[in-house]
């Protein structure tokens, strides 16, 4: 769900990915407590949960709580309607699916990104190239694009990604609910990905959805089985999704949070590669020393074995986190 | 999760599951809200959840978290270690993804039992047989029960199954943990799955667990990819799981309910066909008859199209749903 990297000393997994404190403290036992995490993408102001019966916890989810879900977020995402619309325990688990739904074929991915797409394509025996840009995907049968694009921000128009020629264009648009980019409807041809947890500082609970045709849709449901969210998934998105006021609110103080991250970032030399309301990626110096001095003071950020001097850095959360930030980056 | 059956007329599902009242209001338009929902097998009587810190729903569950998890599901089902564990959002998502880990195979599914299982190998490939007794699964590769069985309670011994000589036998104990039946630790060929939600009453969590060899729980769990459960679920599990008091009153407690329902089948003139702690099968000679007269006074309970004459009733939660299932039991 976050961005991954190709593994690091500090890891075993296949895939390392920001959010693990446990790997901070091994890296630097000495840091003071509590850690400040800035390895992830995830709305540092969560939306605030209503209060809910504990039947949500005790019993299924019914068919029409999860008809609910569906219809608020087709109309939260733009979508035709609930059939286009598949809910999961967030938008990794759909990664995993897709590539499972066809045989192996030529698969293209825009990157560098999030690691965990060409990893699941891999996995289930598709032939997986890696492109800088979409024009390059070439006799690509698959297109898999994150737009806006993590690590550096790059956002890929669906003309773009159209004019590659591919059957099926993957889009995952993780990050862009609190962008300015384009609502992208789905149609046949184009999945696309959304996640709930990192707009909405919910990570936690573990909700994604797919929007995709109503024959693929339901083809990814079925995969998926039933109850695949859990109640309180279904309480949160039946919540935030109809709130388009708080989303315009977050869009508009999370793009301040990021532009005064830019200015420090700035001050510490470091120089902007790009990045979303939620992250900012920058290149510096000595990327190594500075993810040092940030760990030895608990302050947690992503740095990416293939480009040492680039970092990434989440938002932090509170006046006092801003200030811990402040006095290494300076 | 729960017992499916046959699609039967109130949906338009491929196979119909209890919990959903919106059927059972489909179904009886006049009936008293709020409805007493016996459809399904889940504890009445949920595990009282401790109070957990608001990040385990904003943040990602972290590697360490996962792994604390696994260690007490370890624990309490007798496996030989985390590395025989596979924690997945409900069992449902388990029974979806088995069937993908192998070739296309011969599949003997001992039944009638859940639904699920025998849809889920069918849809990836399998050439699936029902079979009455694991004696009967002939040359058939893999082997899947369900013990004690749902919907009849019918229990089959390692050593039946084992003598089946499937490679790999798929032990569903999703209704186990309060049954005085034998501890299954996984082996090579065997995979056990154990639903958390059911036991403790929790089941819109969604927690369910694999217990398999080391490098067959591997497979499952990269299948389904990083942060699968939730950080409630995970919070829940470490609460619940360590607890083998409350496990064990709530065996002695279900029990001595199952056996109230029982008396209860009794006097409205129901044979007795078998059940578990959680919930109670029966034949009546007017099994339609009884599910409406149920329905009209708001009660759902399970009946399966293919035996119209046997009904299943979870346990009632408190005295007041007693005395109303008393009222149409008589």
């Amino acid at each position: 769900m976050d961005g991954g990297e190709v593994p690091a000393d500090d890891s075993k997994a296949a895939i390392a990915h920001g959010g693990d404190l446990d790997a901070a403290r091994r890296l630097f036992p000495e840091a003071p407590e509590p850690w400040l995490d800035l390895s992830t993408g995830i709305n540092p102001v969560p939306y605030p949960l209503p209060p809910f019966e504990a039947s949500a916890l005790h019993r299924l989810p019914s068919p029409g709580d999860l008809a609910r879900l569906k219809a608020a977020a087709a109309a939260a995402y733009g979508a035709p309607g609930p059939d286009h619309v598949v809910a999961a325990p967030g938008t990794q688990i759909l990664i995993e699916t897709l590539p499972r739904l066809r045989p192996p074929c030529r698969v293209a991915v825009v990157g560098p990104t999030y690691a965990e797409h060409a990893a699941a394509w891999t996995r289930s025996g598709h032939a997986v190239r890696m492109v800088d840009d979409p024009a390059e995907a070439g006799n690509a049968e698959v297109l898999v694009a994150v737009s806006p694009n993590n690590p550096d921000g790059r956002v890929f128009s669906t003309t773009a990604l159209g004019c590659a020629g591919a059957g099926l264009v993957v889009l995952d648009q993780a990050f862009a609910d609190l962008e300015p980019v384009e609502a992208v409807s789905p149609r046949p041809g184009l999945v696309v990905l959304r996640s709930f947890g990192k707009t909405y500082g919910l990570a936690g609970i573990r909700l994604g959805f797919a929007l995709a045709e109503p024959a693929l849709a339901r083809r990814i449901e079925t995969a998926l089985g039933p109850w695949a969210v859990s109640g309180l998934a279904i309480v949160a998105g039946l919540a935030a999704l109809p709130d388009a006021a708080w989303r315009r609110e977050a869009a508009a103080a999370r793009a301040q949070d990021a532009a005064r991250l830019d200015r420090m970032i700035g001050r510490a030399g470091g120089r902007l590669v790009g990045g979303t309301a939620l992250f900012r990626t920058a290149e510096f110096s000595d990327g190594p020393g500075l993810f040092r001095a940030l760990g030895e003071a608990g302050i947690y950020v992503r740095r990416f074995a293939e480009s040492p001097s680039r970092l990434r850095f989440g938002l932090p959360p509170d006046k006092a986190a801003w200030c811990r930030l402040s006095r290494v980056l300076k």
